[in-house]
């Protein structure tokens, strides 16, 4: 079985050196937040996700949820540890303290997260929907149907599913067909959805579905869709789970990862209309639905952090014992003292340091947001808008390579099933994939996020980057050095294909993938840069300076090693859409 | 199910307008191998792996190969396959004619052998083996071992596997343990190998396999392993399989893809000593061994294009019939229209040209080698000893990104394992691992085929490289221009490499990999600059004018797309060792 350990220092060091502790809003203040209640969560977290999650992952993956004539059937002992995570209060952390929440900042539900994630990517996905269904309902509901489901939903006692997809609407949510029909104070809402994530188990007692159908007078496309709050068993007078709602889940799907997950084709109203309430505005259901995306958007980034850190510690664990290689004496060493090996696991770590680094400014930045008024909050929620994207594309497309880089350090084991690394390559990759492809990112990054403002909340981060290479003045030169040249490129690339767009609309478009890469690379970057500043700083106080000259010298190896990408995506992204759209479609 | 059609038409193009028709050695004469010949060879082996190979793959997964109190029991049907692909004639297509083979050129093996691995890349493998086994027996093997052995491993009646491995010692064969005793006319072998690829099974009446093992007074290290023919029957006076010899399977491993294929531990000599003959000289085995590798690395290379190719057809074929995407007017578009969907298949596409076509000239120069003398000769071997790493190491690494966008463009449906796309990812996995890891051939290319002579080898490629970048003057300009820069960058790369290593020892392997990939950009770029030179000669004429365009756009889109991969590649691999190696073990 893979050990799993939480990088704890290092967590520690990036919150409160790199990023800093946000104020938390409406909850605990600031005072209570310290750097002592700070590391108690994280040794609370990290013994949960340790001891008691991160073994199951594999019983996930070897006896997936089934589907039984009463429903789906979880994986045995998931619902014993999630019963346990729940009495621990980890789904409330940041949760509004109306609503039973403790009102702790963003940044620290996410970084516990990346525990859940890594320890068991499959169940964890349970929390992760739930936390969209939270903020769904934070932000839209009424106070009628927040007073109703939202303390229920926040403690983890019932858990939230995000129904969008149906089979002929997958990116394209215009072409959607379910349909809600007004009856008293609800709806019956009727249709088949499907990707349906923990669409049915057994570990809460209820669940609650966001399902997005059109009303009866819906008008066409995207601007028809409205939200619905659709539960597994409807409510008696008391508030309680009672009798069961017109839903089931009809299938779940055979899939190459993630088996711990129920994948589950729902089907809505076969007896007439399941029960649903209206959330947010009729016909708003597609601003309803961002809202939870985004949310969940950036915790699948994270998902992507969490396996590539398990996958990074599986190998380095491995190439610590692994002996191979004879010297001239006779002698043999352990792999990791190969330069090629070494060239591997240093990689995977510059790439989870830089993503973590890179998560939790993204998960800042929203504290910092939701804390700030009137301009500031525009321009904090500008670039948390900015920072979505990037940090579901870029960062799942950088797991996929680490979790690759961890079974080729582990050679022919690593193909072989039982050591648990094809697990976790097969699990990674559904993360580019799902809430939104890494091409539906980009899309959304080029023209929701940059060419909407004219590039204005892309010319800040540009700005706030050029500021800290000055700043940054202990960081390794190799990283200043690169990072100049990667801004002047990021830079040279989106002015370039705005340019483009007139004489080649698809330009961006085509361009849009390589565009998100390069800006991910870059933030990635900036943030081993300010990371590295801090640390040179702490080595300078002369404690504990091989940590400290590890950070430096992960800094310095992702300019070596990664940073040099830009320039080729850089060049891939300006290439224009000219030569790809003129092969003939007959041709390919 | 997943359908497959060979490119008869790019590969006859590539033969005879591109690489070349080489001379075939010591068989059928040129004049008989002309276009018409070849057209018909390609014909017959595209409908036994479109009609009968590849719909056989699915099952391979479903029904993996098993271990019985009998021995290994392959997927059910495999074997009537495999029967009519020897009465067809497919394994001694290349074969010595003096041994039952056909003496056709090793390029028509080698593109043959592609639609067998794309059709079921996990029963393929068994022939590919057997090749390796014909090869190094024919090379060295005994006229007495020859005329035992040989007819019937060149006809397919009896298979072939090759037995490095022990738990103790893959990339490092100095640590191997087997021992072998001499006895009489014969040795008696006894140890455990590993990984061993079909290993047993039940398709033919003997197994050949050879076994890496120690004399009793070898020396250590690899220059004491010795190479032993141990057939799985002994052979009776009228040299047929009687007796069982002292071997059997242990286990099949359980892997994450190629289920079809039997991974076995193997034992020898549980009772005594398995009877083994020795092939070559006592204590040369590594360099027989190395006969029959190279021969394998390149078809393993090979396999890295055949399943791009079948991920890409898979992809290309989902994207021209979903429809998803809604234009102003309302209509409904594929997703083969998509910018980025399109830069996606073409990427796929670009790769495979690129692949094929440097498949095939690697695999026409192993031809005229063998027809050249002298000087020449050893030239030609050295070029093929340094396209033997690159055609592994590259095409495999390549193979990878292609059945990944293959997913990608799939997006959900690609995850679920009924589609088909999941098992192509899942088996090609394992292709930069055996036959010697991505770092063990990136290993190879620098130590013994750029330092060992000084680059001559290389230099002797870049000149020609050089050379056809002036010639080809209808290729497209971004082309050329693009190959001028990467050719720079590959020589400032080697040269620097080279110069570093005195200061920094490590540095030749620290950057090894990515000088590989970076190589590997280069000679694909190279191919399609010749390929799209031909193609542009030929649209002059004026006949079937989208084939010609295409062939031309999509060395374009190489240009545009990858080849600006040079320039981080060669960033990556210059950087040196120095950083990496600093990192304290156990800040890791």
């Amino acid at each position: 079985m893979l050990n799993y350990r939480f990088p704890r220092k290092q967590a520690l060091f990036l919150i409160n050196d790199v990023v800093g502790v946000p104020k938390p809003v409406g909850g605990a203040d600031n005072d209570e937040l310290d750097a002592e209640m700070l590391a108690a969560i994280f040794d609370e977290a990290a013994r949960f996700g340790e001891n008691l999650l991160a073994p199951s992952n594999r019983q996930g993956d070897l006896e997936p949820a089934k589907l039984t004539p009463d429903g789906v059937q979880e994986t045995s002992g998931f619902a014993d540890i999630y019963h346990q995570f729940c009495e621990a209060g980890w789904p409330s952390l940041a949760g509004d303290p109306e609503y039973g929440g403790q009102g702790l900042p963003n940044l620290l539900s996410v970084a516990t997260n990346e525990i859940w994630q890594s320890s068991n990517l499959a169940w964890a996905l349970c929390p992760l929907l739930t936390s969209g269904v939270i903020e769904a309902l934070g932000v839209h509901g009424t106070e009628e149907l927040k007073t109703l489901w939202l303390e229920k939903v926040t403690s983890g006692e019932w858990t939230g599913t995000m129904n969008l997809t149906e089979p002929d609407a997958g990116s394209d949510l215009a072409a959607l067909k379910s349909r809600a029909v007004p009856q008293g104070d609800h709806y019956l809402i009727t249709g088949q959805k499907i990707y349906i994530t923990w669409g049915d188990h057994r570990m809460a007692e209820n669940i609650v579905h966001l399902v997005l159908a059109r009303l009866p007078d819906a008008p066409v496309g995207v601007k028809g869709i409205s939200l619905f709050l659709v539960p597994k068993y409807l409510l008696d007078e008391q508030g309680r789970p009672g009798k069961p709602n017109d839903l089931r889940a009809l299938a779940v799907e055979h899939k190459m990862g993630i088996h711990g997950s129920p994948t589950c084709v729902m089907s809505y109203g076969d007896n007439g209309g399941a029960v649903g309430y209206l959330v947010g505005e009729p016909h708003q259901g597609l601003a309803c639905m961002f809202t939870m995306m985004n949310s969940a958007r950036q915790a699948v980034g994270l998902q992507g952090l969490g396996i590539a850190e398990r996958a990074y510690q599986a190998a380095r664990d491995y190439a610590r014992e692994r002996v191979q290689g004879t010297l001239a004496d006779g002698s043999r060493v352990t792999i990791i003292n190969h330069p090629d090996v070494r060239r591997m696991l240093t990689q995977m770590l510059a790439c989870c340091e830089a993503m973590r680094a890179f998560a939790y400014e993204a998960a800042a930045e929203v504290d910092r947001a939701r804390a700030a008024e009137g301009d500031e909050r525009k321009r904090r929620e500008a670039r948390v808008a900015l920072y979505t994207p990037l940090v579901k594309g870029w960062m799942t497309e950088l797991a996929q390579e680490v979790c690759s880089l961890s079974m080729q350090v582990h050679g022919g084991m690593g193909y072989i099933e039982e050591t648990g690394v094809a697990q976790l390559y097969r699990d990674a990759r559904i993360l580019p994939i799902y809430e939104g492809t890494t091409g539906i990112q980009a899309l959304d990054l080029i023209g929701r996020k940059i060419a909407a403002d004219q590039g204005a909340a892309l010319g800040d981060l540009f700005a706030e980057i050029d500021a800290a290479i000055d700043t940054c003045s202990l960081a390794p030169a190799v990283l200043s050095d690169g990072l100049r040249e990667a801004l002047a490129q990021s830079r040279r690339c989106v002015d370039g294909l705005m340019a483009r767009a007139k004489a080649d609309p698809a330009a961006p478009a085509a361009g849009s993938v390589n565009l998100m890469l390069l800006l991910g690379y870059l933030c990635g970057g900036w943030m081993l840069l300010r990371s590295s500043q801090r640390a040179a700083e702490h080595e300078q106080k002369g404690e504990d300076q091989a940590f400290w000259q590890t950070r430096q010298q992960v800094a310095s190896a992702y300019a070596e090693q990664l940073l040099g990408r830009c320039s080729s995506l850089a060049q891939a992204a300006a290439a224009g859409s000219t030569t790809l759209m003129a092969i003939d479609e007959e041709q390919f």
